[in-house]
């Protein structure tokens, strides 16, 4: 809260427009929900940055979750739940018939929005066929946010004229999610070739040695290139929202 | 190199304004330039991102980092050499007298550009007093870059109303660089302020279990917040710069 | 034990009022008990803190746990099994009715005393909605000592305003256990708002660079604010042991 | 800041007994200090603690810390600077004499107050001869928070009657600060014998497979013990200011 | 093979006591034996060291654990295999009726000798209940190479007067083995209060930074106690068979 | 693609013996082929190298794999399909009747080609009999690249007089893949006694301290033997690949 | 203290042949003797042992040290201190100047004993050449517990033959230390080759992947070989320690 | 030893053209020397593979590499001591006036042959100018072993023209080097765009979450390529010593 808005209150309770008891409500008050004790929902944040709280599906029962999306589809269009599986997306489907599965990237969408007129310059990239499950994630964030988001997989570096030969297209996007495991290698070569940010999401994809992803994740963190940020492995949601935040913040040329 | 200018360079083969041997050294030529066997500067880079290849000045020899600022200096207004100490830095000013060593972010540069009229839009925080240098070297590199650039220091989260005192300010901002050691807490926080993009960068500043900032990494890694992204360890250069990338293309509202 | 028990039966012997065997057996003995061979309870550890000793069930057989409660239940009101699955819970409960099987905190209680007249003092906050189990454990560990504990749940750094608006009660509090997974930064905050001992508890939920939970305890071990102390991943029945332990003792105005 | 000063800043707007400018300055500004811009000092913390903000020396300059102090010890009869080094403390006492240097701590105090009537309860024990400079910072911290602490050294687990010889005197404390390097053991037999709490500190003492304390750092996680909690490596300060917070409480028995 | 042996082997081919091809068979041959290509046996180990080669169960399918058992049965009269899973245990105890499995060990055993007149001198203690399957693995193999073992369990440092208690009996041992998981203390504490051996093995009973078992393996390897040497994470047979050598090595009087 | 083919091009399209649309054709696109989006075919490799792109099993769906097969199967006479479990095999088998599926190496594998006249020179050793599986991943896999393959299983160090007896053929190799999990330790013993480079594989065969392979990986590393090189744990694939081409260019005579 | 003891001392009490106090005192106080408040000496070890406590120089200041020796030395005729540096020892041979420095092993040594007549039956073997100095403090320790120690250095597992060489003298000792670092495979050929105990120790000798002595650690605790067990990195007086302790009691045929 | 030299010497022994103490001492004696008790000489290696020992400079102090270099000199006309500092070079080669030191490989050389002749077929690359001491150490043992060693430096994948322009000289290759520090993603794509072998060589040169080199390593051993094999950590001796190897046994077309 800005000392705009404070002052607006304060003068309205001087010129006794307001009564002490609102007053201090709207002080005290954030604008969230409580959901029988579980979970809080943050409409504040939708408000902010006009993207709904996404419901991270993992580590809840599906009774929460159900409950939570219940809420939220009250008061939102768009509504993302992550990492959540079939069986527990079905029972949830049943009392939204309007939410969509997406099985690939285990996520589930409500979306009232029209994808018309979204604009470009989010470019997914995966180095294997393995990576794309992640790599959808973040492109179903992105586009729920309202972009939209061109997908290039299995561009690994072991091959690197597949890279090379979709430079041109790499090259126009305003913002390029990265999706690799095993070695991680591609947000490093990819970083070196375009001047756009990139986010690179190390992935589990691999074995021995890949520690579950750490190889990759410290490959990327060590890239030589500049302009490479790295998010959790297999975050592909953390990725898709924060490129989706870059592109339309430069689409929007946001002011201070 | 995209398809268009292949075609222009097979036509004026064609139509003979080209001569074969020039052809094939355009199409095998790139534009980089060798330094007596050590180093290939990526001039090419610099006229692609209108940003010069930094020297990284850790592990080279102070030989070395004086013959590629050599090279630099005679093709670009801006040169910046990183983790570079003072012995060193005193060398190579010695052949660069117009280029400033800042001690704090040990980084040493040469600006011959104009600081006016630089976009705001970087914000860069530190939780304390010792992440300090660390967010100078992402400071300068963006105001390097043409950005101006905000500092505000010592906010971290155990005193949480100092953030919260200038949350304003923050909230302006197009990108947030957040700098912090020990338990790495502020990009969270940071992260579920404000609306723009947040750039953490964990630093080595701790002891104990804070392994060299392998705590920190780890934190902003699994940050709950969203649009959060993390850099390398210490890397106030690739967050500086990856701010500063992002705050242009917001501002210049990059076309595709 | 200490030097005026010896005294004691020293003088007893001495002045013949015990004779020589029931001296040495004095002595020697300690009251514990042997369970068939693979378990030994520890009755003085009841007597010495007021609490019986708690049965982790993770790692025994249901036999051993059946056992084990037996022997236990027939000396002590309150007994707790933690770490006990539904299965191996609705197995003992048939011996034992009076039992409560409490599946979030995956905890078997028995508990003949009265809960009524329990000081307050027990605070116990979670970051997120999949934290609630090991809160739920703390906080159970805490009310069978004779603790009335206070539950506010998902209240995680990246949405602060939720942990704010709660502040007046979370400072009441003589003892705060925090309980938090993937970036851990919840105590930390909340150690820099109370004055009071916070007892941090990470937990496993999380994914990737999460590293089952390491990557929380990794936070809270480096927190910047005081008075923060850190117990295993997931072991809510330790912070819950803990704090009850502090705030009885704050109660108690235990005199040395 | 709770409700009820909110209201009576709005009661006193609305019957004019302050005027507009003076309540927004108060409900804005946060009571800390900045330092020229490199810190920001937290009075806020020491009048709701009771207790200034401890200066941590470590990666700061001398300059810092003597600018810090300068500030601090304007307010406050008590200060400690921690990790700061012979060189640096010699410099600081010039500006401030009557500040005491404790070389094996590493720390800088400033105290004003009595050191008559301090309460006990407070005992720090260690597991060899080397933990005694973790264990003396502890102990000076907890000392300057207004306790009075008993000192027990190199009583660790390979020579277990050492231990037990003391235990009378070890049983009294109202909470025990158990400071130990190598294997970290000795929390978990001090945490079975009394039934205080027991702040357990592993140190870096030790070497190959401790890892710079890692090792006694996971003993102490994994105690068998309860009523057991850990800090950070070699944070004396972080488990003498907890053990002292705990024990202040429980003298003056704190009231909701 | 040593000197003599092979002065032997020469003289008598130089004196035609034995002709060429079986001194090239003597010297060349090692008494092994192959199974079917994906084993070899080891009666040489057998012979020199007077125990059989022991199967790892792991890893092996039951086609292979049986077709080695069944060669190991015809020339030793006593044969172990460790951790080899109940269902493979009764496939191959249908061919080899004679053979025991114990399920706490997930041991099979072959044992034709007889356990009378087997010298006393090797001791087993766990510190919980649920090591008692690696004690029995160690336990098994020292009563099979010839030792009278005796088992103490449940004997942790969390209530040491389970262990003081058992002292006498314990100080007896030629060789104590110390199973412990969590905190891994218990060797430490035997190694100060008896003059044998110890051989220490973390086991992987734990949960959070226990890390497998990862924990006790550290406390172990930096005991402050004497005496003591650590094995693999619940290595029960490795420290059987080392602690059942010393231990026939003392009774034996072994001369060099 | 090299100078001179570059020259071809242009020279054609300077005598006009190409037209232009053709050239740009042939200077873009890469010769691989895309599959439904997922994947893209790599038959550059395979004329480069003279060996198709291997299909790694693990994380691809069935019918992925399903359908990369056909068209692999379509261009080339080998195809190799590592890590696919016997359900997906059978699958994939059913329509390419012709393919052949190696249980212990999980490897399903198209060869249409002769295996007589296959060179010798590749040497395959286990430690152990678990190591097996990844030993016959890399002789399957040199095997299908044309080279002829001797194995000798479990001749581990503990027993070393079983790898001594073998050596005289061992030293024959030209090259020697030496697999091996627990302690890692046979390819330093290996390495030591034969001259040829020595491929090292660990597996994650071992339980407690081997960290899923990560001890026998280090071992190997830190071999103090010269000419060992290591590749991923459990990669047999990787090793037998390299072992293969090492082989195939010694017997070539492969010039510059 | 055994059962028999405390019956004698309370019959003494009963009969009246020992005073109240003189009672108490021999059941409370336990023989150790506090250095200034900063050690305990064990005095007790050494009556039960027959070896003193050792001191660990490392983390002691030389006053500490020579405190503790000038108290030891008056009552025992064996001192070890080991991990002392050169120069410290200086300070504490100038007033023990029967005491000897060993440089290589960095120990300190009184020994008023007698070389004469210790038995044989300890070998110490090395890997390597920089292996030597923890080797050197392995085969002091154990002379000085009485032991005649054999040394054979530089036979690592890369040059095999150098190990099979020694293999009668290695055959002979009742038990063998042996000392590697990098790969650390030693251990395992040598306790394949030998049927007597082996005390693996890891040592820091090695760069990159040793991971200062990790590397080795692991290997020797994942060792095939029977009969193996380690002690912590660069333990060298742990495992003198322990190898003298095996040997004595197999010379003296300890009974029961 | 083959067993026709086995056959051989009994055939002598039999017809007595050899005594008796002749045939032991062949038999028993393997062809080391040792260097006063510190060190054994593998002149056995030297005849084997045409390449003396190596001499390990790290953890020999100045005497030890002194002499042992006298040995070498003596018997072979090419020695290598690697990782000696520039100090202990000077004193060695003040014995040994024709050795040559390389101070960025950290190396001193004998070399008494004539490089001319050697063959061609080796390359060295790194990704940076701060790995060329780790290259230049592969490159001279490389040379040293008789090959003829090509370099190519700072090509990264951060700027791919670099390689790419170079790469019709890098295909040529018949064995290629990769060393790279920070992201370690050379090798990757190295190893995607030619048909040789290549060795990878991990360098600690980096920072942060490099942590050492371990970031380079596990990209390495990840790698998506085929044909790649990895060192330890800046190990370029063990990758110039392999690729030395490969390239000669392809040039002399090594027969079985």
């Amino acid at each position: 809260m800005e000392e705009r808005n404070l002052r607006q209150i304060l003068q309205d309770v001087q010129q006794g427009t307001i009564n002490l008891d609102d007053a201090v409500e709207q002080l005290k008050t954030l604008p969230y929900e409580e959901v029988e004790g579980f979970a809080r929902l943050d409409h504040h944040r939708s408000i902010r940055t006009g993207f709904p709280e996404v419901v991270l599906g993992q580590g809840k029962t599906v009774e929460q979750i159900d409950r939570i999306v219940e809420k939220l589809a009250q008061r939102s269009d768009r509504v993302l739940v992550t990492r959540i599986l079939p069986e527990a997306a079905e029972i949830v489907q049943a009392h939204h018939p309007e939410m969509v599965y997406h099985p690939a990237a285990r996520a589930l969408v409500l979306d009232r929005t029209s994808p018309e007129n979204r604009p470009e310059g989010v470019m997914v990239l995966t180095a294997g066929t393995a990576d794309i499950p992640v790599a959808e994630e973040a492109a179903l964030t992105a586009e729920l946010m309202g972009n939209r988001v061109q997908r290039i997989f299995d561009v690994g570096v072991a091959g690197l004229h597949r890279l090379l030969d979709r430079l041109p297209d790499v090259r126009k996007a305003r913002v390029v999610v990265v999706v690799a495991g095993m070695d991680g290698a591609l947000p490093s070569v990819v970083g070196g070739l375009v001047s756009a940010p990139v986010i690179a999401v190390p992935t589990s994809v691999g074995y021995g040695a890949s520690f579950g992803g750490l190889a990759a994740l410290l490959t990327m963190l060590n890239s030589c290139a500049t302009g490479v940020a790295v998010v959790n492995i297999d975050n592909g949601f953390g990725a898709g929202y924060l490129a989706g935040l870059i592109n339309l913040q430069a689409v929007n040329n946001k002011s201070l």
